[in-house]
C-alpha cells in the first residue's frame, strides 16, 4: 500500500454494542488492525489480556503516563484506560489502517493529537433502548447503570464532533454501516497516489 | 427522510465502464434516483428514450438551454449533451439522492453550481487498459478512439478536484466501492439531525 494509514474510531456511549461492532470489524475486514487499550481494572469474564485490553497496575500505568506512552488516557469509575502511542503511530507510519474503539471521552481525547483520524459515533436508537440494554446484559450494578445514563444523556451531544454517525438498531446493519465507510475512506482522493 | 438528498456524480473517461456501475448501483441501493441527460445525439443500439438519455432535436435542445433549464451542458464530438436541472433540483428538496452518470467535462461544470456533491472519479487500471476496452467494445472507430485517449490523457489530471477514487479493475469491487461511498456519505454527520 502506497498511502499512510487511516486510523478509525468508534466510539459511543455504554452499552451502545461498539464492542460487539469492532469484533465483526475485525472478522469482516481486511488490513485492520485493532488498538488495544491499557487498563488498570480488571479483567470481566471472558476477556484475554493482551485481545481485549492489557491489564496493568496502576504504578505501572502511571510510569507509562510519565513517559508519554499514551495518546490518551483518563480516569472513568476509578479507573485508568489509555491507548497505548508507539503501536497506533508505527502501523500508520507503514501505511497499515487502526481501528481504536473507545468511549467518547477518549475519542475527544484522542482528536486533539489526532485530528485527521475518521470519527464514527455509534449511536443507541433511544436512551430507553439504551437503558434496556444496560440492565439486560446484567453485568452492570444499577448505581453503575444509573451513573452511566448521567454520563450518556450529555455524551450524546458529543456526536457533532465525529464525522459520521451510525445507528445501532439492528446490529447487521451498523456494522455494514461501519464498514461502508471504512471502505469509502480508503477511496478518499486525498489518500490517492497520483503517479499510480 | 428528513435530510436533505444528496447529489452523487459518478465521471470519469470514456470506455471507464462508467454506464455500466451506474445500472448495478440503479439495481442494488435503495432511494436512488438516477437522473437522466438531454443529447442531441442519435440513439444507439438497445438505448432507450427517457432511461438513457431524453433524445432531443438541436433546436429543442438550444431552446432548454436559452431557458437556463440545464445545471450543465456542452459539445462532446459534434453533439450536445446537458443535465435538466429541475429534475435534480426537485427530488434533492423532496430529501431523495439523485445519481448522475457524466463525463468529466459535464462533472467539472456542475461542480460550480454544486459544490456539495459527492463527486466520485471512476478510473481505469491503466491507459493500455483503456484502449483494449474502447478496442473491444466495437462501437467507436478508429478515429473516435484516438480522439477519446488524447482527451483521456488531461482528464486523468482532473481527478484532484473529485471527492473519491474508484480503480475499475473488477467491476464488482468497483460497484462496492461506489456503493460503501453512497452508503458512508448517507452517515455524515451534517445529515444527522440532532433532534432524531
Amino acid at each position: 500500500m502506497d498511502r499512510r494509514g487511516i486510523l478509525f474510531v468508534i466510539s459511543g456511549p455504554s452499552g451502545v454494542g461498539k464492542g460487539t461492532i469492532r469484533e465483526e470489524l475485525l472478522k469482516n475486514v481486511n488490513n485492520l488492525n485493532l488498538s488495544v487499550s491499557a487498563t488498570t481494572r480488571s479483567p470481566r469474564e471472558g476477556e484475554v489480556d493482551g485481545r481485549d485490553y492489557y491489564y496493568v497496575s496502576k504504578d505501572k500505568f502511571q510510569q507509562m503516563a510519565d513517559e508519554q506512552q499514551f495518546l490518551e488516557y483518563a480516569h472513568v469509575y476509578n479507573n485508568m484506560y489509555g491507548t497505548p502511542r508507539p503501536y497506533v503511530v508505527e502501523k500508520l507510519e507503514q501505511g497499515q489502517d487502526v481501528l481504536l474503539e473507545i468511549d467518547i471521552q477518549g475519542a475527544m481525547q484522542i482528536k486533539k493529537t489526532m485530528p485527521d483520524a475518521v470519527y464514527i459515533f455509534i449511536k443507541p436508537p433511544s436512551i430507553d433502548e439504551l437503558v434496556s440494554r444496560l440492565c439486560g446484559r446484567g453485568k452492570d450494578t444499577q448505581e453503575s447503570i444509573e451513573r452511566r445514563l448521567v454520563a450518556c444523556q450529555s455524551e450524546l451531544l458529543q456526536v457533532v464532533y465525529y464525522d459520521y454517525v451510525v445507528v445501532n438498531d439492528d446490529l447487521n446493519d451498523a456494522v455494514r454501516d461501519v464498514q461502508s465507510i471504512i471502505q469509502a475512506e480508503r477511496c478518499r482522493i486525498k489518500y490517492y497516489n497520483l503517479k499510480g
